[in-house]
């Protein structure tokens, strides 16, 4: 328990939506392919795994973007994969398998806003 | 923009961790009642699954229960579907779609959490 009510502090100035539309581009592009790099390696044994995640919530927090652009990323790039494999006449289970990478990512997510509630 | 910073008061002696035992067990119980009806509902034309993935959510986050323990609450009762499936000797594919139902409550409860941070 000695985690709970750590009180992260964030500076709004960095809020994804008081940056310009072009920050605010840039910023959604490299999010979108930490996520894709998230995916990619999510079954393998690749040592550098928690890292990005933890690297991932952190950006995200500290933006204050919303839980609904996180699965808007995901599933953008979900679809992407499916047209993907639907070209090359695969099949396309493996991509539920991908559910647990955003369950995992939100439960970080959500836990680090959980923790970051200052105490009475 | 206009929910943003919304400050939810919790009282800490509703958290799960301050209750005795045996409140903790019967709340426990409850809520997975609760995610069992959620999780039973969530793919049909029920009008009531909003209200009860908005009570669900406001119940733990009140309650400050830890994300794991969510995702404790979904394994347990998939793994006992699963079970169940198994000795009707029929397909468990569909499990996998229940996978959606807790991505949807943990991005409720998340945000619940990012909106409830007091502002500067």
């Amino acid at each position: 328990l000695g985690y709970l009510g750590v009180y992260y502090k964030r500076n709004p100035r960095n809020f994804l939506r008081s940056v310009s539309v072009l920050e605010r581009d840039e910023f959604l592009n490299k999010l979108r392919q930490d996520y894709r790099h998230i995916i990619l390696i999510y079954f393998s044994q690749d040592d550098t795994l928690n890292q990005k995640i933890d690297d991932f919530v952190n950006v995200a927090f500290f933006a204050d973007i919303s839980i609904s652009q996180i699965v808007e990323i995901h599933m953008e790039l979900i679809d992407e994969f499916s047209k993907q494999l639907q070209l090359e006449g695969r099949n396309e289970e493996i991509l539920l398998d991908y559910r647990l990478t955003l369950i995992d990512l939100i439960a970080h997510l959500c836990e680090m806003y959980r923790r970051s509630i200052p105490r009475e």
